[in-house]
């Protein structure tokens, strides 16, 4: 087989088969195809697509490019949850201990922030102790004592998706929908989770702008899940306007926490349950999503769900007393104000802009190799609608750096005070 | 700059400004683009195309990157002829002695073959002692003396085209014809010529397989040409069967020469007619192409097309006695014929089958450091319609190697006798 013809076939449209794609696959994982045929065929891909079929042996070939994890040590129903990212979206966390509370099992394997989205192992690791990095049986004896542990990859997962992501960065392939769709769930299929919920962003702050771009990935993970064997489903959620009122590692522990003890902001509280509910069911906890929501809300109400994240926190080395002293948690040396110099209703508020701002202060990743500073970043004190008057505080800065022009700008244009705001909806959608 | 912000734009169909194809063609001389970045912009032109003012600067860049001829020491309307390749095309070498005949400067820029397509160049190297290596100054000093000179490149041409020709050959970018137009015509441009008229082929033995894809090109390449102040013309050919009756290096010399003392076959001459009629209007010896041909038909006549290709052989230091004496040039061990097991019309000839035949044999390369064995070829004796008895000679195989299996295949394949033959024009149309 020569790569050439491979890359033919799909730029003429045609349907690669099985072989052409672990010919492919070996290629990129044993190097034996050169940058320049892979990234001309990513190319191709992008603009001829691929079928279902298509994208679920590539990603099924990726997947067993890698290690992947047996759960079957783990008695039950394993449930895992996955989110296309976004600012201010700490939903994981508060989400993995009310579904652990019911007795499902969650081994969750999750990844870092990267530009203006955060991620939920950066937010885990504000936590004073706290260890991302757990063996293979150390992750699963967890789970199988405590039913919960949320961890980085172990071993070397979908080493083909590694080499391929890093060529889409630099080839302008990353927003292919068979791409992107392979590429996360040759991973989530890859920690052996039986069962997957999915919330795929659309909006300003997300990768996906539109909601029929969005729509069409939720639908491409899904159908690629079901192949798997994955009992799997997806929300379009949305994701304009930052999640909740906090931005910024340390900051989102305290909104996490604030929720479990019922005091978590209302778009938080609504998502959790949203994909919480599925889960619920997934587990066989739940006869349908209604029930599920019940059950959910008890485990914050009984304080279940905290218990089982302070288990989780003390588990894998953290410092268990934050859950009720938050002044444990790094916190940035400076709070600024940012007030509001008009009166009126927020008619604007992205995300993007305020994701970067907050990477700015150090808070997330340009590069993948940066530090974080985990104290800093932005509250948010309004949602899109609110009424503000001259002087109502916009945003705090939680900074350690003297300079914050840059900071400022960002925030000053991703805020619009006006007449009216736009509603858009939370959740969308179930795409099952 | 960054290039994968080109690369972005041209996805996503826009068309690239001056400033960013001179920072791609830039980035590919000095090499600072990588090959992946590079082939995913090839993909990205093969899928989103050019406008024409995009292919002309990037023609014009592509030459700009490398050397290029200042023929303003020879006085005259300088023209020149580029064709896209063929089967037995020898047409430049008649063509070539014609016009310089009629007092007309050909300074001509020639190739050599590669896969089932001769070459120019290698057609010469048949004569024994023929140099096709000349400095710049002699090739322009030969041009001054007896108006025709026929070599290879001189210095780096286009070194863009280049590293992105041999791009595209392996990421299946070949076929996209703004990337074919600019690299031919970055080349031609370089050469410095003032006329230019192209021969682009059509059909089974051609590149462009179908005459609308035939004619888009030769649009394409004639609008470079305008744009760069050339006067250019082109016409589109039939490429489906082979090109008289001589395929192979000094086989195709005989044929050529046999042209030029008036006893060529009908297809060569009416191609060599007309081109050379628009090379004669071109070089302001003919009012209209019909008083170009006259005078075409009068320099064989008249012998002095025949006498300016033996004064060019002499020049460049071959054995002019080879016009008298065929002798003289190479010829294979061993003739082999074919002949025709049923009575009918030719009703199929395929070129390209034939063209590889003769390759396989040693006449052309399958790679570009292959040697070439100069007396092996392939006679064909008929034409699509000829018909013909059992037993008439289809091919005469010149051949220097024992094993004519694969060769004799490669032949049954292109030949087939029926009922009727589809009839073809030689000359589709001109593109002007």
């Amino acid at each position: 087989m020569r790569m050439v013809d491979v890359i033919d076939k799909k730029r003429q449209g045609g349907e690669l088969t099985a072989a052409e794609l672990q010919f492919f696959v070996d290629g990129v994982v044993q190097k034996t195809i050169p940058d320049y045929q892979v990234s001309a065929l990513l190319m191709a891909i992008y603009f001829q697509g691929m079928t279902a079929r298509e994208q679920t042996t590539l990603t099924m070939t990726m997947m067993n490019s890698g290690d992947h994890l047996d759960l079957s040590p783990i008695p039950g129903i394993k449930v895992d949850k996955h989110s296309t990212g976004g600012v201010g979206d700490k939903t994981s966390l508060p989400l993995a201990a009310m579904v652990a509370a019911l007795g499902i099992p969650v081994p969750m394997i999750s990844g870092r922030g990267l530009g203006h989205t955060g991620g939920t192992l950066d937010k885990l690791e504000a936590i004073p102790g706290f260890q991302v990095d757990l063996s293979e049986a150390a992750f699963i004896n967890q789970v199988k004592e405590i039913g919960l542990a949320i961890v980085g990859a172990t071993g070397e997962v979908a080493p083909a998706d590694k080499r391929i992501y890093a060529l889409r960065d630099v080839t302008d392939t990353v927003d292919s929908i068979p791409l992107i769709a392979s590429s996360i769930m040759s991973k989530k299929i890859a920690s052996g989770t039986d069962a997957l919920v999915i919330d795929v962003k659309t909006g300003a702050g997300a990768f996906m702008k539109q909601t029929a771009d969005a729509k069409k990935l939720a639908t491409a993970l899904v159908e690629i899940g079901r192949q798997a064997g994955l009992d799997c489903k997806a929300i379009i959620s949305d994701m304009n306007q930052p999640l909740g009122h906090k931005v910024g590692n340390a900051l989102e522990i305290e909104e996490t926490l604030d929720l479990l003890k019922g005091k978590g902001p209302a778009d938080l509280l609504e998502l959790v349950l949203t994909l919480g509910s599925e889960m619920a069911v997934m587990g066989k906890k739940a006869a349908n999503r209604e029930a599920g929501q019940k059950l959910l809300e008890e485990t914050i109400a009984d304080g279940s769900a905290l218990a089982k994240f302070k288990q989780m926190i003390i588990a894998q080395g953290g410092d268990g007393r934050v859950v009720d002293d938050y002044s444990l948690l790094p916190h940035a040396k400076d709070q600024v104000v940012v007030t509001a110099d008009r009166a009126g209703v927020i008619s604007q508020l992205t995300a993007d802009e305020i994701g970067v701002a907050a990477m700015l202060l150090g808070g997330g990743r340009q590069t993948a190799s940066d530090q974080l500073d985990y104290g800093v970043g932005i509250e948010v004190h309004h949602k899109l609608g609110d009424r503000v008057a001259v002087g109502d505080p916009l945003f705090t800065i939680h900074s350690n750096q003297a300079d914050l022009t840059e900071v400022k700008a960002l925030l000053a244009k991703s805020l619009r005070i006006g007449d009216q705001a736009p509603r858009l909806p939370l959740v969308y959608e179930w795409v099952d």
